[in-house]
């Protein structure tokens, strides 16, 4: 279908249409065609006509409709496969059930906008099949989830099929007959609503994504249903559930935690901070999002009254667009806590995410070009208005600027800001835990260039939905690894993971913004601060992507300053990914490898090599595609070079055998790691040419570091000197500040200086 | 520039044609435009007049003509740059005279077609530069080379460098003054083309791409000069040399071979087998291809009675052919013997190679798509012939097939073949040692999916021109690892290399073919035999790469058959990229890791884990970017499995950190190794379904291996069974052989059997 020209495709739909419109119904149903109140959930009988009007005559609309008929017709071929439950993700039954749901949904859709009772058909059987089926369901034989399901290893993807379902449940509803529709409920939708909801409390009553999908779904088939009971539920929670405060989930995350909202109002207000940002992360919130949007869909169909698009400021919309800037410039999310590398906004939750911000939230124009590279929509209203906007050639670029989103239910714990700079992203996290998928890595950063990492961040250590690593399940490493500090570009103190590497301590605490600016488009600059990591140590990192025309371009000032009640060691690795090219210091590799030390991590890391500096300031560079790399620091002359590699102790290869950087400082009490990450020159395999492979810089310094202020000296290589100077105790944006430096006296307003 | 519409350009080159031809000249010179010989070598006076009249009508190469006008004017536009040579490649000496070769080419062809003294001016000024220059010189300080130039530290970027000036040379020489052409040759182009001959006989007078780099460079200002006692040189070397039998250059080659024909007939005649096969390998063959079809260019212009096209059955267009099918999917060529990775048909030489294998070979269709994914053409005849092929619309796909492309001057000594089969390639190595250049890897081969690496040949250990990694040049890492049998997807025996590692012994010997065949399209088989690497031990390996509607892609058959006279140990390397999914034995893993070996290679592995059989079969299965991939071996009780990685021994990360998967068969007389590897399935970071992640074998056996035949049966997921035979001492097509095995008889005609 897809080789068709969309001429062809039009003229198919409009004979298609023609065709159906003509022929006499065969419904053998006692309602017909355009009686009724259904669809009313996310199609509705106004949006249907006027799709149906515009078919043929909306390129990328009809082109998502050919291939959905693809793929429902090649479904419908195969017939009704409903298998007993079995097996986890990966496996047969999980992926047929997963398949079922999705399909007629979409079958649901194809009945409503093409008119032809053979979609109508496939759904009603599918479903008879599962009402069938489901009454004589014990909870599913896979014992590993804290939530069993029936039809599913866990309530979550029972979840997942009650949502399309209850969808495909709404577009058929009219055209079955009342006592189908009684039999369908009875049997099927009201236990299995009932199932994952009072039977699950541990499942339903909590915030979580899982929970989120929980309440959805039981909102979804209320909202069909028009079951009052099971949508207050849906939107409010249980009133009972008989929990205990301290049962924990699979993944270590808190079940009941007192004196928090519940239902599908909790799981907005709660993990959604004002500016749009999810504190689980991007993987995560867009796993969310669909659930999310749906159901506010649903909502603004069916109870147009609770104006839910409204809700908290309008955060819904906002988080489509904080997700939308959490993505790389190729569309991938980046991975902060338990996120899998490669999801994007490609996936088809952020096709509807997409649609549905356009359309409800005020036709951005910028949305379409998203869409258009997405280059396919939701079959309904929301994806129609896109389609006709593209269609209109409306569309503006996504421009993603540098943005700083905060965390927490009220915006006032921590956040995550990216700093972006021609082609570089900076991605420095300085939020809350991220709840049981949060990661121990307070205060660290990755870097991108051009969609490609730089300095990684390592995401999960999981292999989602591949059966063969751990049933496609978290594996052990995520927590003995992922997890651990020692993983992440920060700073671990006395191998010990931050707070103690305990999600009770850790979920308790988030990091401070210092100051965040973007005004001087030269200068992207975040700051934040940790207490609470390591009691008894303070912690101060000031992040700042920098343009200056003697830098080749836009360079990393990453500022790192650490005040402790007493000496400790410090490690602070650079997770590079690439090859090494120069070093300014000897290091000795080793002819036999051992673990980098025992436990938090540090058991998984193989020590390849050591050295100490050779000068006042240690160079490394590296090679990333086609790009060289080099990060400048200042050493003391006790620093430990550490080259390492993950892998170690990794008895399934569940792990990435990837390199890190670790600079290690003994021994210590107050300190501050001063660095520049520069990106600079490029090599073409193809020409072999190696243009401006070596660093601009010849020297960095620390020329002051005080309780106040800490001022850092860059001497490039054009003989010019830059300072960068940080006033650590008061971020006031229009604060003078004066102070000498040797002989030179500097006099600014505001946090930072830098010339 | 690139921004601007084929129109514009056109509407550009139209009116500036019509503004130079409308200006008069100011040329003070007492030779006019039109009038003497040149230019003559490359371009012609007829081409020129050719170009000019297609100007603005032909969108390839105008495009071309502007982007290489504006790359000359940014370079004019900084001046004569002629340092006193000094560094290494990668340095800023090394790099400008480079640049400055290749620039005052351009702007001659420029001067040529446009018109415009600008650019007569600047490769005057230049090459008067290089002639104050050059009598001041001594030999380059950098000591390196065998054959030390003057502008750079080897007499080969020497030669490159006259390659070029010869050409911008020609384009000027009518415009220059007769005193001025004088002073040019007397202290600049006659002492430099004597001193990289007569003055460096080790280096001109080989067969060795080196050496055809020389005696082009000679040949080419010959020409224009036309200088018969330097032309008969460059075409059949000097007449005396003084060199001794047994030296060796830096890469350990032989300089002085007795008996073979020298200079460029020589170059032609010995390094390239019938098929138009370079012994070296594609990544060398490409070096070469651009000064061999440069000067046969060249030949043809201005001594058309030599017929250099013709040569040799054709063997310079034949090897541009086997260059072609010497690359994977994306244009990349197979980094067989010293190849780096990622050099490509979108290399410069390759632009030349293409067009002046149109123009010169027939005009095939298929060339112009390739020269279309190249985007730009050379600016002369054989560029305006692609030109307008591509205007016209005449361009074919350039469709790669299975080929076998023998080695060696007479095509007898073994060769490669690469098998293709849907998205898959195979390349298999069963060729000469391949010069200086070669590895000592008989019977190894290389697996390709869609221009991924799936088993990966490792390719030198060389940053080609990247300065901070040994200056550029091949580090020691190459003899030590990359050149070693063990480094290689073959056998290694007694943990020694092939030829013991000796290029003396090596280079005399060559792998046979047994059979190729790849007339069934579902079946492309190559089997070859090594009977010299150790003494006393015959290895046949026979490759197939088998497309069968019992298995989702096509999959290889690998069958490595050993007969030896005492027992050995077999070490059998499969070098995978990617993640280990599963194994279908248990191994242990290392508290610490230890090196594999002590030398021959194995020094720079380590051994990261190492287990046992679980049954008669084993099975590895592991990720690679988005596909699935399952090797499955017939295993002895005895066998060792080894996971190892690349990088022990390595004190300046010069190697890449790569896994291997080894088969060790201990103790053992003779053995076949049977093993299928498959491709299957898929999965999506975005959708995150995994589809057909398990292989489709439940057994794998051999089930009869005597002397005359061996048998595999494979036993499907299907339950259906599939027999491989190949009759191992009788190759003949014709053949027919009747065989019992088990109840069952066989009978078939040709060297093999399938079904």
């Amino acid at each position: 279908m897809k080789k068709f020209s969309i001429q062809l495709i039009a003229l198919f739909f409009i004979s298609f249409i023609a065709i159906s419109c003509n022929k006499t119904t065969e419904n053998a149903n006692d309602d017909v065609e355009n009686e009724g109140s259904h669809p009313k959930l996310i199609l509705t009988k106004q949006g249907v006509d006027n799709i149906r009007k515009n078919l043929g005559n909306v390129p990328i609309f009809d082109k998502t409709l050919a291939d959905t008929k693809a793929e429902v017709d090649a479904e419908i071929e195969l017939g009704i496969l409903v298998p007993i439950p079995k097996d986890l993700s990966g496996g047969y039954t999980h992926e047929r059930h997963k398949k079922n749901f999705i399909i007629i949904q979409k079958a649901g859709v194809l009945f409503q906008i093409l008119n032809d009772e053979k979609y109508a058909n496939y759904v009603k059987d599918m479903l008879f099949a599962y009402a069938k089926l489901y009454p004589t369901l014990p909870v599913h034989p896979q014992t590993r989830s804290y939530a069993r399901g029936k039809i599913f290893w866990q309530c979550l993807n029972d979840s997942n099929w009650l949502v399309y379902s209850a969808q495909a449940y709404d577009c058929v509803y009219d055209w079955l007959s009342k006592e189908e529709r009684e039999t369908l409920e009875k049997d099927l939708f009201i236990p299995f609503a009932k199932f994952i909801s009072e039977g699950n409390p541990q499942f339903f009553n909590r915030v979580h994504n899982h929970s989120t999908w929980g309440n959805v779904a039981v909102g979804m088939i209320a909202l069909v249903m028009d079951n009052d009971e099971l949508l207050d539920n849906a939107l409010n929670g249980l009133k009972t559930d008989n929990l205990n405060t301290g049962m924990r989930d699979n993944d270590g995350g808190f079940i009941k935690v007192e004196g928090l909202r519940l239902g599908f109002f909790g799981n907005l207000d709660e993990p959604f901070s004002p500016d749009g940002y999810y504190n689980e992360g991007p993987y995560y919130q867009r796993y969310a999002m669909y659930p999310f949007l749906i159901f506010a869909e649903a909502l603004h169909n069916v109870k147009p009254e609770l104006k839910i698009f409204e809700y908290k400021d309008g955060v819904l919309l906002k988080g489509v667009d904080a997700l939308l800037n959490l993505s790389d410039a190729d569309g991938d999310f980046f991975p902060l806590n338990d996120g899998q590398k490669g999801m994007s906004y490609y996936t088809a939750a952020l096709v509807s995410a997409v649609d549905i911000a356009y359309k409800f939230g005020g036709e951005n124009p910028e949305l379409l070009s998203i869409a258009k590279k997405q280059d396919r929509v939701v079959l309904d209203d929301t994806g129609l208005a896109i389609a006709i906007g593209i269609k209109e050639g409306l569309e503006k670029p996504f421009t993603k600027k540098s943005v700083n989103l905060s965390d927490g239910k009220k915006g006032d714990e921590g956040g995550v800001g990216i700093l972006r700079s021609d082609n570089l992203e900076l991605v420095y996290k300085y939020a809350s835990h991220g709840s049981s998928h949060g990661h121990y890595d307070k205060l660290s950063f990755s870097l991108h260039e051009k969609g490609n990492e730089v300095l990684q961040d390592y995401g999960l250590a999981r292999f989602v939905n591949i059966e063969q690593k751990g049933g496609g399940n978290y594996l052990k490493e995520n927590q003995t690894w992922a997890k651990q500090t020692i993983a992440h570009n920060t700073i671990t103190v006395n191998e010990e993971s931050h707070f103690e590497g305990k999600f009770e301590i850790g979920t308790k605490h988030h990091s401070d913004l210092y100051f965040y600016d973007d005004k001087n488009p030269n200068i992207q600059i975040l700051s934040a601060a940790e207490v609470n990591a390591y009691p008894g140590t303070e912690m101060l990192r000031t992040l700042a992507l920098i343009k200056d025309e003697d830098f080749e371009r836009p360079f990393t000032i990453d500022l790192f300053k650490i005040k402790s009640d007493s000496k400790k060691q410090y490690d602070l690795p650079y997770y590079y990914l690439g090859h090494i090219m120069k070093t300014n210091f000897e290091f000795e590799t080793y002819d036999q490898l051992n673990p980098l030390g025992k436990k938090n991590g540090y058991q998984h890391l193989w020590k390849e090599a050591s050295g100490k500096p050779a000068t006042d300031n240690t160079v490394f560079s590296w090679k990333n595609k086609d790009l060289f790399y080099t990060l400048t620091t200042a050493s003391n002359a006790n620093d430990e070079l550490i080259l390492a590699r993950i892998g170690a102790n990794d008895p399934e290869y569940n792990l990435r055998k990837e390199p890190s950087f670790i600079i290690r400082r003994k021994n210590t009490q107050n300190t501050t790691f001063a660095s520049v990450i520069e990106s600079h020159g490029s090599y073409s395999s193809v020409s072999e040419l190696a243009l401006n492979a070596y660093s601009s810089i010849t020297n960095l310094k620390i020329v002051l570091d005080t309780e106040a202020y800490t001022a850092v000296e860059i001497i490039t290589k054009k003989n010019t000197t830059k300072i960068f100077i940080i006033s650590n105790k008061d971020n006031s944006t229009d604060k003078n500040h004066i102070i000498k430096i040797g002989n030179k006296e500097y006099n600014w307003k505001g946090s930072y200086y830098y010339k």
